[in-house]
Protein backbone atom coordinates (compact mmCIF):
# COMPACT_ATOMS: atom_id res chain seq x y z
CA UNK A 1 0.00 0.00 0.00
CA UNK A 2 0.86 3.95 -0.15
CA UNK A 3 -0.22 5.43 2.87
CA UNK A 4 -0.30 9.15 2.40
CA UNK A 5 -1.74 12.00 4.72
CA UNK A 6 -3.00 15.06 2.33
CA UNK A 7 -4.95 18.44 3.38
CA UNK A 8 -4.18 21.38 5.18
CA UNK A 9 -0.38 21.45 6.97
CA UNK A 10 -1.01 20.12 11.04
CA UNK A 11 -4.87 19.17 9.54
CA UNK A 12 -3.69 16.41 7.06
CA UNK A 13 -6.09 13.41 6.59
CA UNK A 14 -5.32 10.27 5.88
CA UNK A 15 -5.20 8.86 2.24
CA UNK A 16 -4.16 5.69 0.52
CA UNK A 17 -3.39 5.53 -3.65
CA UNK A 18 -5.31 3.31 -5.55
CA UNK A 19 -4.19 1.40 -8.16
CA UNK A 20 -4.62 4.06 -10.93
CA UNK A 21 -2.65 6.30 -8.52
CA UNK A 22 -5.89 8.23 -7.58
CA UNK A 23 -5.57 9.66 -3.73
CA UNK A 24 -8.69 7.94 -1.76
CA UNK A 25 -9.96 9.49 1.70
CA UNK A 26 -9.39 6.92 4.56
CA UNK A 27 -10.52 9.35 7.27
CA UNK A 28 -13.91 7.86 7.96
CA UNK A 29 -11.97 4.81 8.25
CA UNK A 30 -8.33 5.65 10.05
CA UNK A 31 -7.72 8.05 12.28
CA UNK A 32 -4.41 8.80 11.46
CA UNK A 33 -1.50 7.29 9.24
CA UNK A 34 0.56 7.26 12.81
CA UNK A 35 0.37 5.23 16.26
CA UNK A 36 -1.42 2.35 15.92
CA UNK A 37 -2.62 2.27 12.30
CA UNK A 38 1.33 1.27 11.71
CA UNK A 39 1.65 -2.03 13.52
CA UNK A 40 0.55 -5.30 11.63
CA UNK A 41 -2.84 -5.43 12.66
CA UNK A 42 -3.72 -1.30 11.87
CA UNK A 43 -2.39 -2.13 8.36
CA UNK A 44 -4.18 -4.99 7.67
CA UNK A 45 -7.31 -3.40 8.85
CA UNK A 46 -6.76 -0.56 6.29
CA UNK A 47 -5.67 -3.45 3.70
CA UNK A 48 -9.35 -4.75 4.29
CA UNK A 49 -10.91 -1.67 3.29
CA UNK A 50 -13.09 -1.00 0.26
CA UNK A 51 -10.48 0.82 -1.73
CA UNK A 52 -12.48 1.45 -4.71
CA UNK A 53 -15.39 2.81 -2.57
CA UNK A 54 -13.69 5.30 -0.94
CA UNK A 55 -14.05 9.12 -1.81
CA UNK A 56 -11.87 10.02 -4.37
CA UNK A 57 -9.22 13.26 -3.33
CA UNK A 58 -8.39 16.41 -5.99
CA UNK A 59 -4.98 15.00 -7.29
CA UNK A 60 -3.59 18.84 -6.47
CA UNK A 61 -4.20 18.36 -3.12
CA UNK A 62 -1.19 19.36 -0.74
CA UNK A 63 0.76 16.38 0.77
CA UNK A 64 1.83 16.67 4.33
CA UNK A 65 4.43 14.28 5.73
CA UNK A 66 3.35 10.85 5.18
CA UNK A 67 3.24 9.75 8.83
CA UNK A 68 1.76 11.90 11.60
CA UNK A 69 3.07 11.93 15.73
CA UNK A 70 6.59 11.43 14.69
CA UNK A 71 8.27 11.15 18.30
CA UNK A 72 11.95 10.79 16.73
CA UNK A 73 13.08 11.61 13.84
CA UNK A 74 16.83 9.71 13.87
CA UNK A 75 19.64 9.95 11.26
CA UNK A 76 22.52 7.37 10.09
CA UNK A 77 25.61 9.54 9.52
CA UNK A 78 28.10 8.87 6.60
CA UNK A 79 26.40 5.39 6.20
CA UNK A 80 27.33 5.38 2.12
CA UNK A 81 30.92 4.41 1.83
CA UNK A 82 31.32 6.57 -0.77
CA UNK A 83 29.18 9.85 0.55
CA UNK A 84 31.87 9.59 3.55
CA UNK A 85 34.70 9.62 0.93
CA UNK A 86 33.48 12.82 -0.43
CA UNK A 87 33.47 14.75 2.79
CA UNK A 88 36.56 13.93 4.07
CA UNK A 89 35.10 11.76 6.34
CA UNK A 90 36.16 7.78 6.96
CA UNK A 91 33.80 5.10 7.24
CA UNK A 92 32.57 5.01 10.82
CA UNK A 93 33.32 1.74 12.57
CA UNK A 94 29.79 1.78 13.94
CA UNK A 95 26.75 3.68 13.29
CA UNK A 96 26.76 7.54 13.71
CA UNK A 97 23.45 8.54 15.13
CA UNK A 98 22.13 12.04 15.27
CA UNK A 99 18.58 13.45 15.57
CA UNK A 100 16.59 16.33 13.82
CA UNK A 101 14.21 18.03 15.29
CA UNK A 102 10.48 16.75 14.58
CA UNK A 103 9.44 20.44 13.99
CA UNK A 104 11.76 20.23 10.78
CA UNK A 105 9.21 17.84 9.22
CA UNK A 106 7.05 19.06 6.07
CA UNK A 107 5.01 17.51 3.27
CA UNK A 108 7.38 16.41 0.23
CA UNK A 109 6.21 18.80 -2.01
CA UNK A 110 6.27 22.12 0.74
CA UNK A 111 8.65 25.03 -0.06
CA UNK A 112 12.16 24.59 2.22
CA UNK A 113 13.91 27.66 3.41
CA UNK A 114 16.84 28.43 3.58
CA UNK A 115 17.71 30.00 7.76
CA UNK A 116 18.92 33.31 8.07
CA UNK A 117 22.73 33.56 7.89
CA UNK A 118 22.68 30.59 5.76
CA UNK A 119 25.14 30.35 3.16
CA UNK A 120 25.68 26.46 3.15
CA UNK A 121 21.92 24.67 3.14
CA UNK A 122 22.64 21.41 1.24
CA UNK A 123 20.69 18.60 0.21
CA UNK A 124 20.27 14.74 1.28
CA UNK A 125 17.99 11.86 -0.51
CA UNK A 126 17.90 9.50 1.95
CA UNK A 127 15.89 5.99 2.17
CA UNK A 128 13.67 6.77 5.51
CA UNK A 129 12.34 3.08 7.51
CA UNK A 130 8.81 4.14 9.45
CA UNK A 131 8.19 2.14 13.21
CA UNK A 132 5.62 0.32 13.21
CA UNK A 133 5.66 -1.27 16.36
CA UNK A 134 7.90 -1.07 19.72
CA UNK A 135 11.57 -1.92 19.33
CA UNK A 136 13.60 -2.34 22.14
CA UNK A 137 16.96 -4.68 22.32
CA UNK A 138 15.66 -6.22 18.96
CA UNK A 139 17.75 -8.73 17.30
CA UNK A 140 18.69 -7.84 13.78
CA UNK A 141 16.93 -11.41 12.45
CA UNK A 142 13.77 -9.86 13.94
CA UNK A 143 14.13 -5.85 13.28
CA UNK A 144 12.18 -5.60 10.21
CA UNK A 145 8.67 -7.13 12.39
CA UNK A 146 9.24 -3.75 13.72
CA UNK A 147 8.90 -1.81 10.84
CA UNK A 148 6.26 -0.24 8.75
CA UNK A 149 7.18 0.89 5.63
CA UNK A 150 9.70 3.35 4.21
CA UNK A 151 10.14 6.47 2.47
CA UNK A 152 11.95 9.55 0.76
CA UNK A 153 13.44 11.81 2.66
CA UNK A 154 15.48 14.66 1.95
CA UNK A 155 17.71 15.08 4.98
CA UNK A 156 18.19 19.47 4.58
CA UNK A 157 21.29 20.29 6.03
CA UNK A 158 23.33 23.54 6.89
CA UNK A 159 26.95 22.76 6.31
CA UNK A 160 28.42 26.10 8.56
CA UNK A 161 25.64 25.12 11.35
CA UNK A 162 26.46 21.82 11.62
CA UNK A 163 30.28 21.70 10.95
CA UNK A 164 31.61 25.01 12.22
CA UNK A 165 29.34 26.63 15.01
CA UNK A 166 30.28 24.17 17.51
CA UNK A 167 30.04 20.75 17.90
CA UNK A 168 27.31 18.40 17.15
CA UNK A 169 25.41 18.27 14.16
CA UNK A 170 21.48 18.52 15.39
CA UNK A 171 22.39 22.45 15.29
CA UNK A 172 22.52 22.27 11.49
CA UNK A 173 19.75 19.68 11.13
CA UNK A 174 17.22 20.75 12.72
CA UNK A 175 15.90 24.27 10.85
CA UNK A 176 12.09 24.18 10.03
CA UNK A 177 11.48 22.42 6.31
CA UNK A 178 14.42 20.59 6.45
CA UNK A 179 12.98 17.51 6.76
CA UNK A 180 10.22 16.76 3.87
CA UNK A 181 8.90 13.40 4.14
CA UNK A 182 6.83 11.45 1.24
CA UNK A 183 4.97 11.42 -0.68
CA UNK A 184 4.08 8.20 0.62
CA UNK A 185 4.59 5.93 3.12
CA UNK A 186 5.25 2.61 1.31
CA UNK A 187 4.28 -0.52 3.09
CA UNK A 188 7.12 -2.78 3.68
CA UNK A 189 5.98 -6.04 1.71
CA UNK A 190 6.02 -4.28 -0.81
CA UNK A 191 9.89 -3.25 -1.04
CA UNK A 192 11.17 -6.72 -0.59
CA UNK A 193 14.78 -5.59 -1.02
CA UNK A 194 15.48 -2.33 0.72
CA UNK A 195 18.95 -2.44 0.09
CA UNK A 196 18.67 -2.56 -3.72
CA UNK A 197 16.45 1.00 -4.80
CA UNK A 198 17.95 3.24 -6.91
CA UNK A 199 18.01 6.60 -5.86
CA UNK A 200 18.64 10.42 -6.96
CA UNK A 201 18.26 14.17 -6.62
CA UNK A 202 19.04 17.03 -9.13
CA UNK A 203 18.85 21.14 -8.12
CA UNK A 204 17.59 23.08 -11.39
CA UNK A 205 17.36 20.10 -13.96
CA UNK A 206 20.89 19.26 -13.06
CA UNK A 207 21.42 15.73 -11.33
CA UNK A 208 23.94 15.56 -8.24
CA UNK A 209 22.93 12.63 -6.55
CA UNK A 210 22.52 9.24 -8.33
CA UNK A 211 23.10 6.17 -6.22
CA UNK A 212 21.58 2.99 -4.83
CA UNK A 213 21.15 1.50 -1.07
CA UNK A 214 23.47 -1.22 -2.44
CA UNK A 215 25.68 1.02 -1.11
CA UNK A 216 24.69 1.24 2.16
CA UNK A 217 27.18 0.36 5.27
CA UNK A 218 24.71 -0.44 7.67
CA UNK A 219 21.77 -2.19 5.93
CA UNK A 220 17.80 -1.38 7.55
CA UNK A 221 17.97 -4.35 9.92
CA UNK A 222 20.92 -3.69 11.02
CA UNK A 223 20.40 -0.49 11.89
CA UNK A 224 16.89 -1.03 13.49
CA UNK A 225 18.11 -3.56 15.70
CA UNK A 226 21.34 -0.95 16.27
CA UNK A 227 19.06 1.59 17.76
CA UNK A 228 17.41 -0.56 19.68
CA UNK A 229 20.03 -1.03 21.59
CA UNK A 230 20.33 2.86 22.79
CA UNK A 231 16.36 3.61 22.72
CA UNK A 232 13.39 2.17 22.20
CA UNK A 233 11.94 2.60 18.91
CA UNK A 234 7.67 3.86 18.83
CA UNK A 235 5.10 3.53 16.13
CA UNK A 236 5.63 6.72 13.66
CA UNK A 237 9.37 7.23 14.78
CA UNK A 238 11.45 7.63 11.70
CA UNK A 239 15.08 6.85 10.80
CA UNK A 240 16.90 8.29 7.80
CA UNK A 241 19.54 6.21 6.77
CA UNK A 242 22.19 7.95 5.22
CA UNK A 243 22.86 9.46 1.79
CA UNK A 244 24.75 8.06 -1.26
CA UNK A 245 27.44 10.70 -2.62
CA UNK A 246 26.77 13.91 -4.56
CA UNK A 247 25.95 16.32 -1.82
CA UNK A 248 27.02 20.22 -2.21
CA UNK A 249 29.45 20.02 0.20
CA UNK A 250 31.39 17.47 -1.94
CA UNK A 251 31.43 19.38 -5.30
CA UNK A 252 34.28 20.87 -6.00
CA UNK A 253 34.39 23.89 -5.42
CA UNK A 254 30.93 23.15 -2.97
CA UNK A 255 27.76 24.44 -4.62
CA UNK A 256 25.45 25.05 -1.91
CA UNK A 257 20.91 26.32 -2.68
CA UNK A 258 19.77 29.84 -2.67
CA UNK A 259 16.19 31.57 -2.62
CA UNK A 260 14.73 30.07 -6.23
CA UNK A 261 16.86 26.67 -6.65
CA UNK A 262 14.00 24.10 -7.28
CA UNK A 263 15.29 20.41 -5.91
CA UNK A 264 13.75 17.23 -7.08
CA UNK A 265 14.32 13.86 -5.51
CA UNK A 266 13.11 10.18 -5.60
CA UNK A 267 13.95 6.34 -4.80
CA UNK A 268 12.68 3.63 -6.90
CA UNK A 269 9.78 2.54 -5.50
CA UNK A 270 8.46 5.27 -3.29
CA UNK A 271 7.77 8.33 -5.48
CA UNK A 272 9.71 11.77 -5.66
CA UNK A 273 9.49 15.12 -4.05
CA UNK A 274 10.34 18.57 -5.55
CA UNK A 275 10.77 21.52 -3.46
CA UNK A 276 11.72 25.25 -4.25
CA UNK A 277 14.08 27.00 -1.66
CA UNK A 278 12.27 30.19 0.01
CA UNK A 279 13.72 32.60 2.24
CA UNK A 280 12.97 32.37 6.06
CA UNK B 1 1.95 27.59 40.17
CA UNK B 2 3.26 24.45 40.64
CA UNK B 3 1.62 22.12 37.67
CA UNK B 4 2.34 18.23 37.61
CA UNK B 5 0.94 15.04 36.13
CA UNK B 6 -0.41 12.26 38.48
CA UNK B 7 -1.16 8.96 37.85
CA UNK B 8 -0.68 6.19 35.41
CA UNK B 9 2.80 5.90 32.64
CA UNK B 10 1.55 7.08 29.49
CA UNK B 11 -2.18 8.69 31.08
CA UNK B 12 -1.01 11.41 33.36
CA UNK B 13 -3.67 13.26 34.88
CA UNK B 14 -3.10 17.18 34.84
CA UNK B 15 -2.89 18.48 38.43
CA UNK B 16 -1.63 21.29 40.68
CA UNK B 17 -0.25 21.88 44.15
CA UNK B 18 -1.91 23.81 46.73
CA UNK B 19 -0.91 26.57 49.52
CA UNK B 20 -0.23 23.62 51.33
CA UNK B 21 1.50 21.52 49.12
CA UNK B 22 -1.31 18.92 48.40
CA UNK B 23 -2.23 17.40 45.15
CA UNK B 24 -5.50 19.10 43.13
CA UNK B 25 -6.91 17.62 40.55
CA UNK B 26 -7.20 19.84 37.06
CA UNK B 27 -8.67 17.05 34.94
CA UNK B 28 -12.03 18.60 34.87
CA UNK B 29 -10.67 21.90 33.69
CA UNK B 30 -7.67 20.82 31.78
CA UNK B 31 -6.99 18.70 29.04
CA UNK B 32 -3.46 18.69 29.98
CA UNK B 33 -0.08 20.18 31.62
CA UNK B 34 0.86 20.68 27.59
CA UNK B 35 0.37 22.43 24.53
CA UNK B 36 -1.99 25.54 24.44
CA UNK B 37 -2.51 25.19 28.57
CA UNK B 38 1.35 26.57 28.81
CA UNK B 39 0.67 29.92 26.88
CA UNK B 40 0.38 32.69 28.81
CA UNK B 41 -3.67 32.71 28.16
CA UNK B 42 -3.91 29.18 29.15
CA UNK B 43 -2.09 29.32 32.58
CA UNK B 44 -4.18 32.76 32.86
CA UNK B 45 -6.97 30.48 33.09
CA UNK B 46 -5.45 27.82 35.31
CA UNK B 47 -4.60 30.61 37.65
CA UNK B 48 -8.12 31.60 37.87
CA UNK B 49 -9.17 28.40 38.92
CA UNK B 50 -10.96 27.96 42.54
CA UNK B 51 -7.90 26.07 43.51
CA UNK B 52 -9.79 24.56 47.43
CA UNK B 53 -12.72 23.49 45.40
CA UNK B 54 -10.72 20.75 43.40
CA UNK B 55 -10.36 17.26 44.18
CA UNK B 56 -8.02 16.05 46.22
CA UNK B 57 -5.67 14.12 45.19
CA UNK B 58 -3.65 10.84 47.26
CA UNK B 59 -0.59 12.05 48.48
CA UNK B 60 1.34 8.97 47.35
CA UNK B 61 0.13 8.99 43.83
CA UNK B 62 2.94 8.78 41.14
CA UNK B 63 4.04 11.86 39.73
CA UNK B 64 4.70 11.18 36.16
CA UNK B 65 7.14 13.73 33.85
CA UNK B 66 5.62 17.19 35.16
CA UNK B 67 5.20 18.44 31.07
CA UNK B 68 3.18 16.44 28.00
CA UNK B 69 3.48 16.42 24.57
CA UNK B 70 6.90 17.16 24.30
CA UNK B 71 7.97 17.23 20.91
CA UNK B 72 11.85 18.66 21.31
CA UNK B 73 14.12 17.28 24.30
CA UNK B 74 17.06 19.76 23.71
CA UNK B 75 20.08 20.18 25.94
CA UNK B 76 23.15 22.73 26.15
CA UNK B 77 26.78 21.07 26.40
CA UNK B 78 29.52 22.03 28.57
CA UNK B 79 27.13 25.00 29.68
CA UNK B 80 28.84 25.74 33.21
CA UNK B 81 32.53 26.62 33.26
CA UNK B 82 33.73 24.37 35.88
CA UNK B 83 31.82 21.11 34.62
CA UNK B 84 33.60 21.56 31.03
CA UNK B 85 36.75 21.82 33.07
CA UNK B 86 36.00 18.59 34.98
CA UNK B 87 35.59 16.90 31.43
CA UNK B 88 38.76 18.27 30.37
CA UNK B 89 36.62 20.11 27.73
CA UNK B 90 37.41 24.20 27.32
CA UNK B 91 34.20 26.11 27.35
CA UNK B 92 32.53 26.61 24.16
CA UNK B 93 32.39 29.86 21.97
CA UNK B 94 29.05 29.28 21.83
CA UNK B 95 26.34 26.79 22.51
CA UNK B 96 26.40 23.19 22.17
CA UNK B 97 23.46 21.72 21.19
CA UNK B 98 22.49 18.12 21.49
CA UNK B 99 19.17 16.34 21.14
CA UNK B 100 18.04 13.64 23.71
CA UNK B 101 14.82 11.36 22.51
CA UNK B 102 11.63 12.05 23.80
CA UNK B 103 11.39 8.89 24.11
CA UNK B 104 13.51 8.72 27.16
CA UNK B 105 11.03 11.37 29.56
CA UNK B 106 9.91 10.21 32.24
CA UNK B 107 8.21 10.68 36.11
CA UNK B 108 10.96 12.57 38.79
CA UNK B 109 10.75 9.72 41.26
CA UNK B 110 10.23 6.57 38.20
CA UNK B 111 13.21 4.01 38.36
CA UNK B 112 16.50 4.35 36.03
CA UNK B 113 17.17 1.92 34.20
CA UNK B 114 21.35 1.21 33.57
CA UNK B 115 21.04 0.06 30.00
CA UNK B 116 22.37 -3.45 28.79
CA UNK B 117 25.61 -3.63 28.72
CA UNK B 118 26.07 -0.28 30.37
CA UNK B 119 29.23 0.65 32.64
CA UNK B 120 29.30 4.24 32.86
CA UNK B 121 25.55 5.74 33.32
CA UNK B 122 26.47 9.23 34.87
CA UNK B 123 24.08 11.38 36.40
CA UNK B 124 23.37 15.39 35.93
CA UNK B 125 20.99 17.46 37.72
CA UNK B 126 20.11 20.37 35.15
CA UNK B 127 17.53 23.23 35.25
CA UNK B 128 14.95 22.66 32.55
CA UNK B 129 13.17 25.18 31.00
CA UNK B 130 9.89 24.71 28.96
CA UNK B 131 8.16 26.27 26.30
CA UNK B 132 5.07 28.19 26.42
CA UNK B 133 4.63 29.76 22.99
CA UNK B 134 6.26 29.19 19.59
CA UNK B 135 9.83 30.87 19.10
CA UNK B 136 11.32 31.87 16.10
CA UNK B 137 13.91 34.40 15.41
CA UNK B 138 13.11 35.99 19.10
CA UNK B 139 15.81 38.41 21.15
CA UNK B 140 17.28 37.99 23.88
CA UNK B 141 15.15 40.97 25.06
CA UNK B 142 11.74 38.60 24.05
CA UNK B 143 12.94 35.29 24.33
CA UNK B 144 11.61 34.80 28.30
CA UNK B 145 8.26 35.55 27.18
CA UNK B 146 8.19 32.02 25.28
CA UNK B 147 9.21 29.91 28.38
CA UNK B 148 6.73 28.68 30.64
CA UNK B 149 8.26 27.72 33.60
CA UNK B 150 11.06 25.63 35.16
CA UNK B 151 11.65 22.43 36.51
CA UNK B 152 14.18 19.65 37.85
CA UNK B 153 16.19 17.53 35.16
CA UNK B 154 18.33 14.86 35.45
CA UNK B 155 20.31 14.22 32.57
CA UNK B 156 21.41 10.84 32.56
CA UNK B 157 24.26 9.92 30.54
CA UNK B 158 26.07 6.91 29.20
CA UNK B 159 29.31 7.77 28.93
CA UNK B 160 30.94 5.02 26.88
CA UNK B 161 28.13 5.29 24.93
CA UNK B 162 28.22 9.15 24.56
CA UNK B 163 31.94 9.51 24.25
CA UNK B 164 33.56 6.06 23.03
CA UNK B 165 30.93 4.40 20.27
CA UNK B 166 31.06 7.12 16.97
CA UNK B 167 30.60 10.90 17.71
CA UNK B 168 27.30 12.45 18.75
CA UNK B 169 26.58 12.18 21.85
CA UNK B 170 22.72 11.54 21.17
CA UNK B 171 23.54 8.01 21.30
CA UNK B 172 24.60 7.92 25.21
CA UNK B 173 21.90 10.30 26.03
CA UNK B 174 18.53 9.11 24.74
CA UNK B 175 18.13 5.70 26.51
CA UNK B 176 14.64 4.90 28.18
CA UNK B 177 14.16 6.42 31.50
CA UNK B 178 17.57 8.47 31.08
CA UNK B 179 14.86 11.99 31.22
CA UNK B 180 13.66 12.36 34.65
CA UNK B 181 11.30 15.51 34.52
CA UNK B 182 9.57 17.11 37.42
CA UNK B 183 8.57 16.85 39.89
CA UNK B 184 6.51 19.60 39.00
CA UNK B 185 6.56 22.38 36.38
CA UNK B 186 6.48 26.10 38.07
CA UNK B 187 5.45 28.62 36.48
CA UNK B 188 7.73 31.57 35.33
CA UNK B 189 6.09 34.32 38.10
CA UNK B 190 7.76 32.09 40.48
CA UNK B 191 10.86 32.26 39.41
CA UNK B 192 12.23 35.51 39.71
CA UNK B 193 15.88 35.04 38.34
CA UNK B 194 16.44 31.25 36.88
CA UNK B 195 20.16 32.77 37.29
CA UNK B 196 20.72 32.57 40.80
CA UNK B 197 19.02 28.85 41.96
CA UNK B 198 21.02 26.57 43.59
CA UNK B 199 21.12 23.04 42.81
CA UNK B 200 22.48 19.76 43.86
CA UNK B 201 22.92 15.53 43.50
CA UNK B 202 23.30 13.08 45.52
CA UNK B 203 24.03 8.99 45.12
CA UNK B 204 23.54 6.58 48.12
CA UNK B 205 23.47 9.88 50.04
CA UNK B 206 27.13 10.98 49.38
CA UNK B 207 26.61 14.79 47.65
CA UNK B 208 28.69 14.63 44.02
CA UNK B 209 27.11 18.35 42.75
CA UNK B 210 26.48 21.33 44.55
CA UNK B 211 25.93 24.61 42.43
CA UNK B 212 23.96 26.83 41.34
CA UNK B 213 22.84 28.27 37.90
CA UNK B 214 24.70 31.84 38.77
CA UNK B 215 27.94 29.69 37.26
CA UNK B 216 25.90 29.12 34.18
CA UNK B 217 27.68 30.60 30.76
CA UNK B 218 25.11 30.88 28.43
CA UNK B 219 21.43 31.86 30.31
CA UNK B 220 18.09 30.69 29.93
CA UNK B 221 17.22 34.15 28.03
CA UNK B 222 20.18 33.80 25.81
CA UNK B 223 19.82 30.12 25.42
CA UNK B 224 16.45 30.36 24.20
CA UNK B 225 17.11 33.13 21.71
CA UNK B 226 19.94 31.14 20.34
CA UNK B 227 18.20 28.00 19.68
CA UNK B 228 15.30 29.64 18.14
CA UNK B 229 18.10 30.66 15.39
CA UNK B 230 18.37 27.51 14.56
CA UNK B 231 14.79 25.81 14.85
CA UNK B 232 11.68 26.92 15.84
CA UNK B 233 10.33 25.72 19.62
CA UNK B 234 6.86 24.68 20.35
CA UNK B 235 4.97 24.41 23.51
CA UNK B 236 6.02 21.73 25.83
CA UNK B 237 9.19 21.66 24.42
CA UNK B 238 11.97 21.08 27.10
CA UNK B 239 15.51 22.58 27.08
CA UNK B 240 18.05 20.92 29.54
CA UNK B 241 20.87 24.10 30.21
CA UNK B 242 23.36 21.77 31.54
CA UNK B 243 24.74 20.35 34.48
CA UNK B 244 27.19 22.29 37.03
CA UNK B 245 30.43 20.06 38.46
CA UNK B 246 30.59 16.63 40.39
CA UNK B 247 29.41 14.32 37.34
CA UNK B 248 30.84 10.69 37.86
CA UNK B 249 33.07 11.38 34.88
CA UNK B 250 34.45 14.00 36.50
CA UNK B 251 35.45 11.70 39.87
CA UNK B 252 39.20 10.80 40.71
CA UNK B 253 38.72 8.08 39.97
CA UNK B 254 35.09 8.04 37.92
CA UNK B 255 32.32 6.76 39.82
CA UNK B 256 29.19 5.75 37.40
CA UNK B 257 25.93 4.05 38.79
CA UNK B 258 25.19 0.63 39.55
CA UNK B 259 21.65 -1.11 39.84
CA UNK B 260 21.00 -0.79 42.89
CA UNK B 261 22.02 3.04 43.74
CA UNK B 262 19.89 5.81 44.72
CA UNK B 263 19.83 9.45 43.03
CA UNK B 264 18.25 12.43 45.34
CA UNK B 265 18.51 16.08 43.39
CA UNK B 266 17.02 19.17 43.79
CA UNK B 267 16.67 23.07 42.71
CA UNK B 268 15.63 25.84 44.82
CA UNK B 269 12.25 26.32 44.24
CA UNK B 270 11.64 23.70 41.90
CA UNK B 271 11.38 20.80 44.33
CA UNK B 272 13.56 17.29 44.42
CA UNK B 273 13.77 14.14 42.32
CA UNK B 274 14.00 10.74 43.66
CA UNK B 275 15.40 7.72 41.65
CA UNK B 276 16.73 3.91 42.17
CA UNK B 277 18.49 2.14 39.63
CA UNK B 278 17.42 -0.82 37.87
CA UNK B 279 18.60 -3.26 35.63
CA UNK B 280 16.98 -3.00 32.02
Amino acid sequence: MKLLRYGQAGAEKPGILDQDGRIRDLSAHVGDIGGRWLAPEGLAAIAALPLDSLPLVDANTRLGPCVGGTGKFICIGLNYSDHAAETGASVPTEPVIFMKATSAIQGPNDPVEIPRGSEKTDWEVELGVIIGKTAKYVSEADALDHVAGYCVINDLSERAFQIERQGQWTKGKSCDTFGPLGPWLVTKDEVPDPQNLDMWLEVNGHRYQNGSTRTMVYGVAFVVSYLSQFMSLQPGDVISTGTPPGVGLGQKPPVYLKVGDRMELGIQGLGQQAQVCVSS
